[in-house]
């Protein structure tokens, strides 16, 4: 993602994570924010995380789905996955990254050096605790519902003890935490304008597709207001 | 990304990655798949990796662009950056874990603990090691700007020396790597069938917006036709 980036977006002055020495890009820092509610708001618009740890000295990297209580994160998984078991152990916590990113458009150059996306991603850099208050953990499991879809832990069954105990939550703290984002046009050298190739920005758009309900609904379930509305 | 996983879909018999202790899932094995044809579909679809390193013992994980070509992985970035920097000390190579996810829709179950979502994902654990020959060093940053959009490398100002001298590039074997994927269906409880929830798939939907012109095009350059077909 390379090429000089555009000026940054202003942003509203609120709370700040504080920048630390793995948060501090060595490459491009101004595009790099530190801004709360922009950190939240990438987290929450994603489905997918990339959950960094290390395993006998390499790193390892699954996606895995995750909710958001305040400036905690949650991750979860059957209590006999790799991380989960490791985190269980791991008295001080698992070292862990966990990073969205989400890719919002194709830059174009007329220069292949200066081809990149737009994009905006969070990196959280922190220890993963294993939540073993049964209050967290259930708070934790709604969070991870409502995260794919807002509202819709409500309505579902609750994990009952059986699904509870198989169930691992880590959480993860907010504190070491960073956004970076490309967003605008085309950065060509100024020698490169009059050259013969099309250049600008591509948009990606993402969408949801029609619902198609389980061939087994109890009669008479329609679909809830807060599918309709997507 | 729980619940028990409907039967895979048949791939037909072609060449397949050997699975080793790494890429054997110690949960849901039997969404685990090899088959080489799948795992480059996974990865040329998508535009973004997360690619994981160890940096002073914590894991790094960090969104960048990719290309491929037959079963070379490369990615790029400054001369300057960690990853790169650290690939180009380490003589052995750098242990990497780099991961491609596609989320294709969502899955509502009755129950909270079977939501999920499906996914396409490709896991890729290997060394990177800094690209010297010049000539590699040219065809990577070509299928690096083909990955974004194919055939873009022909109509583009190709790296001059100065640039590839400042761009890194990192090649990684595609030999220890494994798929991941959910598809189909709800999968609840048999007792919760009755229940009055909503359940089912709600696909997510990518596409492309219209491409903006860079307001400063020469003139009389037209809409290239592999854009126009997107």
């Amino acid at each position: 993602m390379q090429g000089t980036p555009p000026p940054q977006q202003q942003q509203p002055a609120t709370a700040t994570y504080p920048p630390t020495e793995r948060t501090v890009p060595t490459r491009s820092p101004d595009r790099a924010a530190y801004d709360k509610d922009l950190v939240h708001a990438i987290l929450d618009e994603g489905y997918v995380c990339h959950l960094g740890f290390v395993r006998d000295g390499a790193p390892v990297v699954l996606p895995t789905l995750y909710g958001r209580i305040g400036e905690v994160l949650y991750v979860h998984g059957s209590t006999g996955s790799r991380p989960l078991r490791a985190a269980g152990r791991a008295g001080a916590g698992l070292p862990v990254c966990l990073t969205v990113t989400h890719v919002d458009a194709l830059v174009l150059a007329r220069s292949a050096f200066h081809h990149s996306v737009n994009y905006r991603s969070v990196v959280v850099h922190g220890l993963a605790h294993d939540v073993t208050d049964p209050e967290e953990k259930r708070q934790a499991l709604d969070a991870l519902v409502d995260h794919v879809v807002p509202g819709r832990a409500a309505d579902s069954r609750p994990a009952d003890r059986k699904e509870l105990a198989a169930t691992a939550v880590l959480r993860i703290e907010l504190s070491e935490v960073s956004a970076k984002l490309r967003t605008g046009g085309v950065n060509d050298e100024p020698e490169d304008l009059g050259l013969p190739h099309w250049a600008g920005v591509v948009p990606l758009r993402k969408g949801y597709g029609t619902p198609l309900a389980d061939p087994g609904l109890a009669p008479g379930t329609a679909l809830p207001g807060y599918l309709a509305a997507l």
